[in-house]
Order: structure tokens, then C-alpha cells, then sequence
């Protein structure tokens, strides 16, 4: 079946409308309309080969929100019509300790990116930025029906990026959790932490983020340039999720956090952090690392979004936009993600 | 009280022997008399000044294990003869939430260290290459009977240091528990594991140290200079306890955990650990420091030692001959431990 899509042919060109071929629908498949792919920055790096080389002709988006439209023969979970999303990955070898576990983001044989990676039969996977895709049922997830199909699709990936290690470290009332950076990816954590009920303290370079920080959620506000009140707030997290992919001052970050806080990175700097053993060892404190989130875990965040009913701050754009949006994330201005109305794709 | 101690005058000079005053015992004062002092590493970078300005004269050692030789009016837990310990730390606000929680390693207030220090009266404190030395009993530990001074001597700074996060980080039957580096630290981590049931892996650079490390209770040896030898064993091990104070391939050991693994720095290099978020976030892994131990764990690690019938690899050696000692310890020349003989000062 063919589609209107949105790639790029290497890492120096732009994004171009092109026709892409999707793979006939298997009996466990489901093939989705897509009316919403949400840009995130990661789309960027990979398309640019800013972290590792691409496979090209690249198809990016791994924020997907849309209809069912039809179901192989063996299909189950899902019927046409279906409001569904899918995240940054289509495939996991489903046989390794971590997939048994509902960890298929951890995948020991690695999972299969939802574009920019081959699946099992060795063909690229082509993204969100198309007016269609083709997925096994177990990796679709279903979007409750209160939540916009545009404000969900970010949460495929921003959501649980933040979500998973609030979760998995604890947030919720009487925890203090800070929030480095406030972006695609930052503003969820703040909604989320919020949401989960922590004392949630934004910690940002740029001042005129404070205002929308409290609006989303946070009860503090700290600028992180300000280094009378950065030391003042020394030992006062029991949780940072750091956002930021630029390189940052790891040890004034690590030391807002109490004994046996942990700062966990969801950003992907280029540099290698930079960590002073003293910090770490002064109070007991752990970096750590953290990567989406597995498939329950993601269907329960859009659960729990759709509960508290918000999803993502979105400025949604047609898809013959897509390369100026692009310039806009990397030049931060966005509040605070851009979707892409794939539907625009179809005329 | 005046006694015989081996004191340096500043960060370029010898260590030379000399005599010190000791505070009056007060009412919940315990006068030790030391007759073994472990020399530690740390000893060496506070007199040199190479992590922070020092106090001098500096009577170094913080591994100290004698007799009471006399007790204060209100002393409870001691008495004239007991054997004891004096760690790292001689007193602690004793208020503050960590002090509550018995992690007085983690005074918010910051602990008085041994040596280098100043107690709350104001006046210098002065370590364990001396023939005696008046601690509060809140901070005097107990050194079982079965437990030989001289090797007791290295648990209370090399024994608590490892077996405190073995501990916090569940060392135990069925955990695969790595320990980089076979030194002061290493060797005691390399026995507390095996003894508390770990499977234990040795991580070392150093081909000689393999038949060691075995017979000290390491169940594999794994050579951290053989990079073929470091790819398969990816992925393996839960918690890596690392004592390396030199700057070491951040990466390359922390890949070795397997999703949600610990790797937790004890050593202390001068440079900071510089850690690709990448690592961290492909398996949820995470990076601490721990710092020693809380009194009451320091006990335990006793008694616990004492239990499995081990104390610390040492080389006695008289206390004139500390700065050839020192010489060899900063050229890892010492199968692990030196310890002075205190008793030397008294002739």
C-alpha cells in the first residue's frame, strides 16, 4: 500500500514529500491512519546523523496518534475506527528477561525503532511523518477517548520518557522532584509530577520560563544561573528528571539533590557528562539513566494523562511545514511541542 | 595528656615524630590506647593537600584499633580494657535527619573528621599514627574478640567503605556483585561479598592480581585492559562496587550492568568521571558514590567480619618507618593494607 510521506534522503537534506510503500498487513498487524505525529527533537539528531548513522530514505516521527483502519485476520485487541497511538518502537524479540518483564524498552536484542531501524524481515521502518503506518497489534496502544488525538501523540514518547522514571523513582505526595529544563520533554515531567502529586520545583536557565512552569505545574521555580539561590537549594530533592540535552553543570545539579536523591537523565547530551566522585559520594547520591518506557507502562501513562485530562502543549502544523518546524525546535521555539496535522498530507 | 605521634607540618614535609597534647577526658570521653593504625590512601592526599587544604600539624589515620586505657565519669559502654575501633569520624551534630537515621557518615551538618578536623571546641583533631587518642564513646566501636587488632585495624575505614554498599545495594546469593580494583579497598570488598554470599567477579587492569583476588573469594576474574574479555561480559553484573581512585573508562565498566545495575564509585579521582548519558539510559543503569559508613553499620560490618573470620591483607610495619610505608602505598606496592604498629612509639 502506498502513502504520502514526508523524508529526507541523507543528513544534509531537507524533509520532501515522497510516496513510501507500507508492508501488506500481516495477520497480527493493524494498519493505522495517522491524523497526528508529534516532532520531537530526537527526529532531528537521527535524520542529521548527529548521534549515529541513518538509514535513508528516513520517514521520522515516533509520536503517533490516529484511527485504526483496518486488522489483519488475527487481530484481537483492536477493531477500525479504534483511537490509537504508537510510540518509539514497533518490535522486541519477546523472549528475553527484560521483554518477559514489560520491558521492551530495555530489550537485550534491541528493539526495532519505529523509523530509522529494519524489522524482523530486514525492511526500514518508515515513521510518523506519513499519512499511514502498519504495526503489530501487541505495539499499538490505545488513547483514551478524552484526550485529543493532536495534545496525545507527544505523549508516544515526551510523555513517557517523563512519566517512566517518576514512576519508577517514586514521585507523588511528599516527594520533592525537580525538573531540569523546561521543553518538549520538561513540561510533561512537570504536568506529570504534578499530577502524581510531588512538590514539583522547575529548575530552568531562562527566567521567562517561570510563569509558564507554574502554569503547568510547578511550585517552585529555580534559575539555575542564579548561583546564591542554586546553593541555597543544596539537598532539597529526593528526585531530578534532567531534560536538558545540552551539557550542564552536573555537580550544582547532583547537589540540590538530599541523601540517596537520584538525578536521572532522559536528555542525550553529545558530550559525556562530567561528574565529580565527591558530589556523588558527599550524601549518597545516583545518576542514573532512563529510556521511554515499556508498553503497559505507556498505555497506563495515557491512562493516568487522560484522568487528569491534559496531554501535551502542542502548536499543530501542516505537513508542508515540517522543515520550518524543525528549525524552530532547534532553535527552542516551541512551547512546547510541534504536530504535525498528517491529515494535511491526504490533500 | 601528652603522647608520642608522627605528624607532618605541612603538604611538602615528611612525617616526623613528634609529641601531642590530648583533651582532658571529658564525663563521655574514652581515652584508647592504639596499638595498630591502618594507613590509608587518604591519609596520603590530605597531608599532600591534594584534594583540599589541610590542618597542620596533621596526625593522620582514621583506622584505629586499641584498648581503653580510661573512661570518663558518665561512660556507659565501655570499660578499662575493651578492645576498640575509631573510624573515620569522631563526632556528628547528632540533630540533623541523617544523624536521626543513624547515617552520621552523612551529617548534614558535615562530620568531625578523625584528623584534619576541628571538634566542636574549636581545636585541631588528630588521628591514629599516635599512641593514643580521647573519643566521645558514641563514636567508639567495639572490636569483637575473635578479630586480631592489627587486621581489624583497615575495617574501619577499607571494611565499612565496601560493606556499606554491598549492603545498601543487596549484595548477596544470587547477586552478581563486580569489584573494580585489587587494593586496600578492593581486597576487603572482594572478601564481604564472598563472605556475604555474592558471586563475586574481580575487575582489574592487572593480570598478577587474578590468583589474588581468587583466593580472597572472587568466583571470576575479568581483565579490564582486554577489550574482547569486557564486550562478552556486558550486561552481567547487578552492582560494581568501584575503588579505582585513577580515572578509569566510565563507560566500559558501567556497561558491564545489567539493566538497572549500580555502579558505585568508593574511590576518589582527582578528575572527574566523565559517563556517556547513552550508557546510563540503554539499560536504566545507574552511577552512585558512597562515603564509609553510619556508626551502627559499622558495627555490624564488625561483627559480621568477625562472624566470617577475616579481618584485612596487612604488613605491620614499626611506626619509624611510615614515610617508606607511605612511599609504597602511593606506588601500590602493599598486599593490601599497611598498619603501624603504634605500640613502636612507645620504646
Amino acid at each position: 500500500m502506498d502513502v504520502a510521506a514526508y523524508s529526507t534522503s541523507g543528513a544534509n537534506a531537507p524533509l520532501e514529500r515522497t510516496t513510501i510503500t507500507l508492508r501488506d498487513l500481516g495477520p497480527k498487524d493493524v494498519l493505522a491512519d495517522i491524523a497526528y505525529a508529534g516532532i520531537c527533537h530526537s527526529d532531528i539528531h537521527q535524520a542529521r546523523e548527529e548521534w549515529f548513522g541513518g538509514i535513508f530514505p528516513m520517514v521520522p516521527g515516533h509520536e503517533i496518534a490516529g484511527h485504526v483502519a483496518a486488522v489483519g485476520s488475527d487481530v484481537t485487541s483492536f477493531a477500525v475506527g479504534d483511537r490509537v497511538g504508537v510510540g518509539v518502537f514497533v518490535e522486541s524479540c519477546n523472549e528475553c528477561e527484560n521483554c518477559a518483564k514489560g520491558l521492551q524498552n530495555y530489550c537485550l536484542k534491541g528493539f526495532t525503532p519505529t523509523y530509522n531501524g529494519r524489522d524482523k524481515a530486514g525492511n526500514p521502518t518508515y515513521g510518523g511523518y506519513a499519512a499511514a503506518i502498519v504495526v503489530d497489534e501487541n505495539y499499538v496502544l490505545r488513547i483514551p477517548e478524552n484526550l485529543p488525538l493532536d495534545v496525545a501523540a507527544p505523549l508516544l514518547c515526551a510523555g513517557i520518557t517523563t512519566y517512566s522514571p517518576l514512576r519508577e523513582w517514586g514521585a507523588g505526595p511528599g516527594v520533592r522532584v525537580g525538573i531540569m529544563g523546561l521543553g518538549g520533554l520538561g513540561h510533561m515531567g512537570v504536568k506529570i509530577a504534578h499530577a502524581m502529586g510531588a512538590d514539583v520545583t522547575l529548575i530552568s536557565h531562562s527566567p521567562n520560563k517561570e510563569d509558564d512552569g507554574r502554569r503547568l505545574g510547578a511550585d517552585h521555580f529555580l534559575l539555575s544561573s542564579d548561583k546564591a539561590a542554586m546553593k541555597a537549594a543544596e539537598g532539597t530533592l529526593d528526585l531530578i528528571i534532567n531534560t536538558v540535552s545540552a551539557s550542564i553543570d552536573m555537580d550544582a545539579a547532583l547537589s540540590l539533590l538530599k541523601t540517596d536523591g537520584t538525578l536521572v537523565s532522559v536528555g542525550l547530551p553529545d558530550e559525556p557528562l562530567k561528574v565529580s566522585t565527591f558530589t556523588l559520594i558527599a550524601q549518597r547520591r545516583r545518576l542514573a539513566g532512563s529510556n521511554i518506557g515499556g508498553l503497559a507502562q505507556t498505555q497506563e501513562m495515557l491512562d493516568f494523562c487522560a484522568e487528569h485530562g491534559f496531554g501535551s502543549d502542542v502548536e499543530v502544523v501542516p505537513a508542508d511545514q515540517v522543515n520550518e518546524a524543525w528549525d524552530r525546535v532547534v532553535a527552542s521555539d516551541v512551547r512546547y511541542r510541534f504536530v504535525i496535522d498528517t491529515a494535511s498530507l491526504k490533500s
